[in-house]
């Protein structure tokens, strides 16, 4: 695959190529039709409903939408436009054409929007039911495995299935595997089975090994997918009479040198490797109650910023893969923080103020299985606080000036952090543990410490006392050590920093999407990297040549 | 590195060339002084204690002796012969020369032999103490990391280090990483900071971040060392009087086409990838009491047994890479090896039963991480009950003949299979669970069902719709679906296969083993295999030729 475009995540239904998006009252239909000639680059049609990036940005964007646009929606039903296939999965000559790094960012952003089709399942009241009305291939079945409800019609000729193994010699890359074990409890031998087999399995038997919830003949399809999507909707808690707010488009300006929104600032250094990211604090008090923030719609500053730091990820991701180290800084003021989250915590039952709290969540944990270096530097007039303090404790590494700027400007007030309401529950890792949490595991005392300074400015040395940073250098050393730390960073293997950070960023339990992106991924990259799936002979670079793959048979 | 000799696990303390061993009383002491000139292939020097596969098979031996054949043992003392350095780790040199599956065998089997000493000390009342009496670097702190307490000599010099991602451009390939969070729960930035600093920390500070528990100067290191072993003797529960069941050497037949014990033969079929092992069941009933059982020592039949299957996984893991399939096939009288499971776990308090119970459970592990696909074949005269039965259960897929070959035997008694308590608790997995929880995670009453059936003789029907077994062909498609299963198995991408096995077979929980096997182990797969780390330019090419590494620096 040559240069790619650069890619952009910004989008909106009206712009789809591959999907459409209908609600009738408490149902949304989410018909996947996808357009051949419609790939992200050139080189491949994308035949049979199979996807590439371009494909899963309108998903994710739909899914978003639902949430905040759609407050009426409860179910979700995820379905095929074309006959007697339901999606094919990721398309194989793109996979086969892309580099490494290229699969890896691609398989993991697909994988964030099925979690996020999970999260809206579990915490938005608004239910996924897919409604396989043919074959779901590969990462076909896996986006059915992320709904709640798997519905297949029962034809004698659709099936589910996870090809992958069998033809391509790699893995199903976006949960599939444990999903089908540890979400859907397939019997292992079961499992092992139905993925070494191409065609797949169908009718009674698929919904008897539980990779469906049922088989439904096609005279009856239609009429059990509605009463079905009406029983999901009628166990929902989504408010009856809410009004949807708009995500108007994220205002953005992005060139070579710096990517800039309203609320956020980069700064791209291609000679030292790193992203200098500046966010910026509310500017005004929040207002006086949700509906009013609600009525502030895109413009309420923890939506509006969430939703640039989102795009700002993607972005960087994708498009900047030899920046290695993320360096956060805030600017603003701590109390207006913490006065926004008091109001979405003291919010949580309402619908926009949940939506917003989860999708803040969400995008944190982009962030922590970011192949990135993170490090955050607090310096005097930043706001570190609540919401806020969550990009410090999400850092690898972070540094609090001791003191204050004595030439620049030695009557500033010195820097400090703040934990508030924010950092002790709602915004999970994908560990199910909070960061503080997952900093202080196995350490029950520090975290009590800690957690009882709630709402405390602390400065430097007090916040290293208490293990919530991790370096507090003064004024004499501060360029250089932070020099240090970036430079140091920009001359390792960008390959062990990324199985390193991957490995400390998740102490603790485990989940099923700690599993996917941890366990599984990991494995998936080592396959996609190894000869006997990219390599010339390899299974993925001949698929549908004619011609197998040739192995190297060493086990090892 | 050229063609391998053929490695060979056996060995015994007077052959050792690498380590020391000797006993006082309750006190053990193994004392590590690597032969430079010891390496099992030819082409580096160990130099420093630097250690390769022949140096970890000798510790793997102590380990296993000290709990059969020293009862009086309570702490044992790992320490160094050489002055200034405790341990350097895997040597560089053999890893840079090694072929990619060489690594990474040699990483697993130096994995279970640290997963071995902290099982020693968890089940066996044998604590090991890390005397880090110099630097401990790498592989060398991962060493003592598996230690209950580490030691380390404040002299200024003396440091534990991680510098695998700083050095080689890899990570630490020993649990290093999982254990420094999850083990010593040492906080995330500290951690992160650590194994970027290629000298590592040392004094005060090692123990202020938990990397060691204590730090003791020169003049106080011989008495304090002595105190500590002292303490941790005095809280173990082994055995007054015991007398020591020595490990006399496993008889085996090797050659091209077969490896033959007195229980176990297996047949190497390298024109279809696989080894048939057949392994036989108790000739005789077992011994009245545990007594008369520990008089037999090595000959008692599920020690002798247990040894040989030890020796086989590792010898087949190591030396026949390209034989991709285990068949596993059983003969004899399954009540009698019900009887002999229930004399161990009817002698549970007894030392010598369980470190049988506990040696099989480990070599079952090993079973459950070898990266071979894995299948049992029941047919009539087999004995898969109780802990044989295990054998099935850890495999990936599972025949049982329905009925009797009709041609050969047709008034033999047709095939069962019995579970027995062996099934029901002792024989956990690496995740937690016994392989029978495993196989029904997410469906208790899955489970309830089969165990209700316990020490009930299960033909292949019964067996089938308990889901104790995979398939049950009868006998007119026995011989071409078992065909089928091993030629489709062999022609499957070996990696793939590798990575499918390494989810399936560990669904539900994790614990700080599987995340070492499943998380760690893959990341580090990885990078072993990128150019960054192996390729001509990459850093563990390159260590110690006074060039730098060149990296790619795309972030993956």
């Amino acid at each position: 695959m040559p240069d790619q475009p650069r890619v952009e995540f910004r989008t909106a239904p009206e712009r789809y190529r591959h999907w459409r998006l209908a609600t009738e009252g408490p149902i949304a239909t989410l018909t996947m039709d996808v357009d051949e000639q419609g790939g992200i680059v050139s080189g491949y049609e994308l035949k049979l409903n199979s996807y590439d990036l371009g494909v899963d940005i309108e998903l994710y964007d739909a899914v978003q939408r639902l949430r905040f646009e759609h407050p009426e929606v409860r179910t979700v039903v995820i379905t095929s436009g074309k006959p007697k296939i339901f999606c094919a999965g990721a398309n194989i000559r793109m996979l086969a054409a892309s580099p490494h790094g290229w699969k890896v960012n691609f398989c993991k952003f697909t994988n964030e929007t099925r979690n996020g089709i999970e999260d809206a399942t579990a915490h938005s009241g608004q239910t996924y039911l897919a409604a396989v009305n043919g074959t779901a291939s590969g990462g076909g079945y896996e986006l059915a495995l992320a709904c709640e409800h798997i519905m297949l019609i029962d034809d004698r000729s659709s099936a589910v299935s996870l090809p992958e193994l069998p033809l391509l010699g790699v893995l199903p890359g976006t949960g599939g595997l444990t999903r089908v074990s540890d979400k859907r409890h397939v019997r292992r031998d079961l499992a092992d089975y139905f993925s070494t087999r191409a065609e797949g399995i169908g009718g009674k038997k698929a919904v008897q090994w539980r990779l469906v919830d049922e088989a439904v003949p096609r005279p009856r399809w239609d009429e059990t997918v509605a009463e079905r999507a009406a029983e999901l909707a009628a166990r929902s808690g989504r408010p009856q009479d809410a009004e949807g707010v708009a995500l108007t488009e994220v205002s953005k300006t992005r060139d070579d040198d710096a990517i800039t929104y309203d609320h956020i600032e980069a700064k791209l250094d291609r000679d030292t490797g790193k992203v200098d990211i500046s966010v910026k604090g509310p500017q005004n008090d929040p207002p006086a109650s949700i509906a009013e923030a609600e009525a502030r719609s895109a413009e309420f500053w923890p939506l509006a910023v969430t939703r640039e730091l989102d795009d700002l990820i993607l972005d960087l991701r994708t498009n900047e893969t030899e920046l290695g180290t993320w360096v956060f800084r805030t600017q603003g003021d701590p109390a207006k923080v913490l006065a926004y989250d008091e109001l979405l915590l003291n919010s949580k039952d309402n619908w926009f103020a949940n939506e917003v709290l989860h999708y803040l969540k969400r995008t944190l944990r982009r962030l922590d299985v970011t192949s990135r270096s993170l490090i955050a530097v607090i310096e005097p007039g930043s706001c570190f606080a609540g919401s806020l303090l969550e990009l410090a404790l999400a850092a690898d590494r972070s540094f609090q000036l001791a003191g204050v700027f004595e030439d620049k400007n030695p009557d500033a007030e010195p820097a400090t952090i703040t934990l508030g309401d924010m950092n002790l529950g709602p915004l999970t890792m994908s560990n199910g543990l909070t960061r503080l949490q997952t900093r202080f595991w196995g350490d029950e005392a520090g975290y009590e410490a800690a957690a009882k300074r709630k709402n405390e400015a602390l400065e430097a040395e007090d916040a290293a006392d208490l293990g919530l940073i991790t370096f507090a250098p003064d004024d004499i050393d501060w360029d250089e050590e932070i020099r240090i730390a970036t430079e140091e960073r920009a001359s390792f293997s960008p390959d062990a920093l990324t199985g390193l950070e991957a490995n400390y960023r998740f102490a603790g339990p485990e989940t099923m999407e700690t599993k996917i992106f941890g366990r599984l991924s990991a494995w998936q990259n080592w396959i996609f990297n190894r000869p006997n799936a990219a390599g010339p002979d390899g299974a993925l670079r001949r698929f549908g040549t004619g011609q197998r793959a040739v192995f190297d048979r060493k086990r090892v």
